[in-house]
C-alpha cells in the first residue's frame, strides 16, 4: 500500500506492508487525514520514531473481530493501550507504560492508504458529521482537555497557529471567553469570527493582561517566557506545545507566583465527536490545503511552510 | 543599631537607621535570625534586594500600637501585604501585588538588631518553644507548605541541603512516607534519623525510583531535568528552589507525562509553630554553626560555604 515513511526526509513508500490485524484490532481504510505540527517534529526527529506519520484521522472499518464495527465510518483513540493496566483499566489509557500511539510510538501511521487500531480505540462518526470535519476530532479531543484544567475560567491562549485556533474553537464552542494571542491579523481573525477576543503580542501589557488560566500554544519554546509573565499569582499555564530536547526559560514566576504549570496531551475522542456532531462552531474554514496521498511528501512540505493552518491527505 | 546591608559583598554597618514602625506596625528585638540560600541568592544580586538581609528569626516585641504583643516573644508571616486587597482579605496576603517581604523586598530585615512587620503578621512564640527551635518556623511553614500539593500521598524529595532535609522534617512530622535524595551520606543520616529512607543521587533508577509527588529542593538549576524524569504520568513535581535567571532544561516531560509542576514558596506560620510546639520532632541537629552579629558577614560566608546546614546569627 502507499504510505508516507518517517526518515531524513519523510518518503512516500508504495509498497508499504499492509499493516496486519491482531485479535480485538480493526483493519481501517483511511478516508481522509490531517498533517499535525507534531508530524513536523516527528519528521525533524523528535521521538526518534521511524514509521509511517500521521494520527489525525477518519476512516472506514474494513476487518474486524467484531463485526459490529465493519463499514463503520470512525475516529479513533490514537493510544493503544495495554488494556490490563490500572492506566488502561482505570482510566484512558494514555499513559500506559506498554501503549503504541498511532503515528507517533511503535504504531505506523494514518498518511496510509490503511492502518489498525484495536477495536475499544475506535469511535463512531455519525452521518451529520462530514470526513472534512471528523478529520479534525483527534486535535478537537486535545483542544476540548483544556477544559480539564480550565473549568469554566476565562482562558488566554498563546499562539495563533492550527493549535492555538483550535482551542480558541473548542473553548468556544463550550461557551468560555477566550483572549487569543499571535502576530498574524489574519488568522487573529479566525478566531474573531468565532466570538473570541484577540491581541497582537507585541501589544500585550503583562500587568494588564494577565489571566488565572493561560495556554502555551506557540508551538515553540520561545512562547513560554511569556506565558509564565502572564499567568496571575496561583493560577495555571496548561502547556500545549511539546518542545524536543532542551529550552532556555526563566523558571522563577513559578515558585514565585506559585503557578501550576500543567502538561495537556491527547483528549477524549467521544467528547470531540459529541462537539463535532453538535456543529455549532464550524472548523473546516481552518483547511488550508488538500492533497491526495500520491502527493503527501508535498503535502508535508507545504504544513510545514510557515503560516499554513491545516493541511489534509486525502485518498 | 547594627545590621547586614545587602551589597556586593553585603556589609555589617554598625549605625544603620533603627527602623521607624508604622500605624499597626510592632517593632521587634530580634533573639536569633538564621541563614537560608535564599539569602546567600539576594548577596549574588537576585531581585535587586538592597536593604538588610534576613527573613527567619525569633524577636522581642519592643513596641506596638496593640499592647498585647508587647514583651510577647514571636515569629512573623514575613509577607506584608496590603491587607485590603482581594489576596490580603480573602487569602494570606502571599500574592499581595503590592506586598513587601521582609529581607527580600522593600522592607528590611532580620540580621539587624531591630525590625518592623505588620502586628497581623506576628505569630507568639509557646514558651515551651526555645529560640534555637523557633528560629525554625519560617523555613519549616515554607516546607509544610508541601503537604498543601501533596496531601498524604508518599513523597520523594530531591536534594539533601537545609531545605530539602527541613521538608523532609516537615513531611515525617506529618506522618508522611519520605523518600530523601542526596549525595552526602552525613546528610541523608539525618534524614535516616528520623524515619526518612535516603538515597545517593547516583543510585536512582528513574524507572523504578519514580514517584507521584516530587519535590525538588537541590537548590539549583540542574536538579529539574532529573526531577522531571522521576515523576510518575499525572504527577506532581512541587519546585522550591528558586532559580534566578534562565535555565536549560527539557520539558518534554510535562506534556508528554501531563505532569502538574507547582512552585511553591512561603507558608502557614500558625502551623509551623503549632508543629514546633508538638515537638515530635527535633531541628536543631541541624544547626551547624552560631555566631554574633557583630559577625553576620562571616556568618554569611559560613552559610554560603558548601554543604554548610543551617547557621544562625544571635544577637
Amino acid at each position: 500500500m502507499r504510505a508516507l515513511v518517517n526518515g531524513s526526509p519523510p518518503r512516500l513508500s508504495l509498497d508499504h506492508p499492509t499493516p496486519v490485524r491482531k485479535p480485538g484490532e480493526a483493519r481501517v481504510r483511511v478516508r481522509m487525514a490531517g498533517i499535525c505540527d507534531t508530524d513536523l517534529q516527528l519528521a525533524r526527529g523528535y521521538m526518534g520514531y521511524r514509521g509511517v506519520l500521521g494520527h489525525e484521522f477518519v476512516g472506514e472499518v474494513v476487518e474486524s473481530d467484531d463485526a459490529a464495527w465493519r463499514g463503520a465510518r470512525v475516529v479513533a483513540d490514537i493510544n493503544a493501550g495495554c488494556g490490563r493496566c490500572d492506566d488502561c483499566r482505570l482510566r484512558d489509557g494514555h499513559h500506559c507504560a506498554e501503549r503504541s500511539v498511532l503515528g507517533i510510538l511503535a504504531r505506523d501511521g494514518a498518511l496510509a492508504d490503511e492502518l489498525v487500531m484495536p477495536e475499544r480505540c475506535l469511535v463512531r462518526v455519525p452521518e451529520s458529521v462530514s470526513d472534512d470535519r471528523a478529520v479534525f476530532a483527534e486535535p478537537l479531543a486535545a483542544a476540548l482537555h483544556v477544559l480539564d484544567e480550565s473549568g469554566r475560567e476565562p482562558v488566554l491562549i498563546l499562539g495563533d497557529g492550527k493549535l492555538g485556533l483550535l482551542i480558541a474553537h473548542a473553548l468556544r464552542s463550550a461557551g468560555v471567553e477566550v483572549v487569543l494571542v499571535g502576530h498574524h491579523q489574519e488568522k487573529l481573525a479566525h478566531a474573531r469570527a468565532i466570538g473570541a477576543r484577540t491581541m497582537l503580542e507585541d501589544q500585550i501589557d503583562v500587568q494588564r493582561d494577565s489571566s488565572s488560566v493561560v495556554v502555551e500554544a506557540t508551538g515553540s519554546a520561545g512562547g513560554l517566557d511569556l506565558a509564565l509573565r502572564l499567568v496571575r499569582p496561583r493560577g495555571k499555564l496548561v502547556l500545549k506545545t511539546t518542545v524536543a530536547g532542551k529550552t532556555e526559560v526563566d523558571l522563577s514566576p513559578i515558585v514565585i507566583h506559585e503557578l501550576s504549570v500543567i502538561g495537556s496531551r491527547c483528549g477524549d475522542m467521544r467528547r470531540a465527536v459529541d462537539a463535532l456532531a453538535g456543529g455549532r462552531i464550524d472548523r473546516t474554514p481552518l483547511i488550508a490545503a488538500r492533497y491526495g496521498l500520491d502527493r503527501a511528501e508535498d503535502a508535508l512540505r507545504h504544513a510545514g511552510s510557515r503560516g499554513t493552518l491545516k493541511v489534509l491527505v486525502g485518498p
